[in-house]
């Protein structure tokens, strides 16, 4: 929760003329995001995200991450989509950052999803891989097996300090991912980062899918654990199995998985665990003073790790074939 | 900027469903305000702005709070207005809090103020002296000349820690305000807190005045004061005459400020710049580790002070009799 920018006054009015959406009439720092500084805009044509992109988003990839939500958009996918000003430019620059501002969704996203909300996001997923398959443009998942060996050695083998015995087990997930993990499964676009938070509910219903800034091109069913991982545990770290069959289930109900996928699941999900496990530690080991944000817990994701660590087979997770 | 309180999903529904407000479509914390949690909600009936009181709002002061937003907006000044429940309530209960749903003001609060702001400000704050004139309920300044040196001795001495020779400026500052301090001029319903960040502005016009959240009962040219400081120092710390004029001006053009309050004004101005500067001391060394909000800088109101008590009278300001 944060904004790390202030826009001066007349920079603002003039980034705000350049598109058609009437006088601007509010303007607000919300306090949700961790990797941007995101506004609240209201114009006289209605409600608008306005997001400068801060230095974790590299500006190279905002082409891909606005093109992605423009052609989701179309295809009928409930996401923000970027608006274009008069010379039909989306990317922008405001207050010497990359800066764009995209459609408001409706919609609040739920603390404590319940089992019909599992089932509703994994539909939302599969929907969102198939809308994906003709995007023309490809991103590296910049987070994936052969990137978390290099940002475990940022943590700089301090992350004993943070539970004993927890540098032993990242070493041996390393090691059994490099080995292990698959490759051939089916890819395509996934949104590699749908926590509760990215997805809105209205009325019981799922309104939308918003922050697509860690989108890239990897295997659907990596996408299918991160979402096992986020939406399935309970506080007290156990995997409620009623929600993983919901979220696995809806998404098969769009995508069904296939078998290779289906195996590949207990591995997935611990890769996934160990990926949140690495960024939350390094967070939590590099946190500045004076930080505007509060790092995650990073043994939320250690516990998780735990729960896979123990999954003989897919149907650990509800699954049964 | 933060939000403190997280609303449980469950909890919300039933506060939102006890307005008369229609569905609940959005609800986004805001990066704003460092005293309390503050939420944007959309409804199908429109924008509100709900915030939930955190410990360092008394609840017993509430109530003062709210109906003075409702009288002050009944007498034409534009300000938040409480929104009342079907039961006819304003101040209501939400995740544990006291908490108040008010209307929303459009416009934006300028980042680097001119001169026609401070004009626009002055006036804006007589009216505001004069609509409240008639509030029946008072409340004490409990950050006015009797309540800086408690707050002082909480410092524990360290002043000069944050820079040498400060700890003795204050402790003359302090005597010559107990010494010093005017008693007998025109008292009423002030805001005592009208920064940049506390006053919208649409189309270059002052569309609406918020934070009501230390108003109290105290010396009219005492605002004027505070308005003083807030508004018309540059970055560098020195006086900028033509924009103190332009408040004063602008002050007077709806309220005009008697003699004895003309003669006070460089006391109150330094009063008014140890009251900030003290509050500001005291959280720079009291900030806990982990804090979501920033402190401010002490030193800037350090400064203004210091060039107050270089004034030898009102005509410092830019005022002339």
């Amino acid at each position: 929760m944060a904004v790390y920018t202030e826009i001066p006054d007349e920079e603002f009015d003039a980034f705000m003329k350049s598109y058609d959406v009437g006088v601007v009439l509010s303007c607000k720092g919300i306090a949700e995001g961790v990797e941007n500084s995101n506004f609240l805009v209201v114009t006289e044509a209605g409600q608008f995200i306005l997001t400068l992109y801060e230095k974790r988003v590299a500006a190279a990839d905002l082409p891909f991450f606005l093109g992605l939500m423009e052609h989701l958009a179309a295809k009928g996918i409930n996401c923000p989509t970027p608006v274009h000003d008069r010379e039909g430019k989306a990317l922008k620059q405001l207050a010497g950052r990359p800066a764009a501002m995209v459609t408001f969704l409706s919609g609040m996203w739920v603390r404590r999803p319940q089992a019909e909300h599992c089932a509703a996001v994994g539909a939302a997923l599969a929907r969102l891989h198939l809308a994906g398959a003709d995007f023309a443009i490809t991103r590296k998942n910049a987070l994936t097996v052969d990137g978390w060996r290099p940002l475990y050695e940022q943590c700089g083998g301090r992350a004993d300090t943070v539970a004993p015995g927890l540098a032993a087990i990242i070493e041996d997930e390393l090691g059994e991912a490099e080995r292990s993990w698959p490759a051939a499964l089916p890819r395509g676009v996934i949104h590699a980062d749908l926590f509760p938070d990215n997805v809105f509910f209205l009325g019981g219903r799922l309104s939308g899918l918003i922050d697509f800034y860690f989108a890239c091109t990897d295997m659907f069913a990596y996408d299918v654990a991160v979402c096992l991982n986020a939406w399935c545990f309970e506080v007290d770290g156990s995997l409620n199995v009623t929600k993983a069959r919901a979220l696995l289930t809806g998404y098969g109900s769009v995508r069904p998985l296939g078998d290779a996928e289906i195996d590949a699941l207990p591995m997935l999900a611990r890769g996934s665990a160990l990926r949140f496990l690495l960024t939350r530690l390094y967070d939590w080991l590099t946190v500045p003073a004076g930080a505007l944000v509060v790092p995650k817990d990073p043994l939320e994701y250690y516990r998780k790790l735990r729960f896979h660590r123990s999954v003989g087979d897919a149907s650990a997770y509800g699954l049964s074939r």
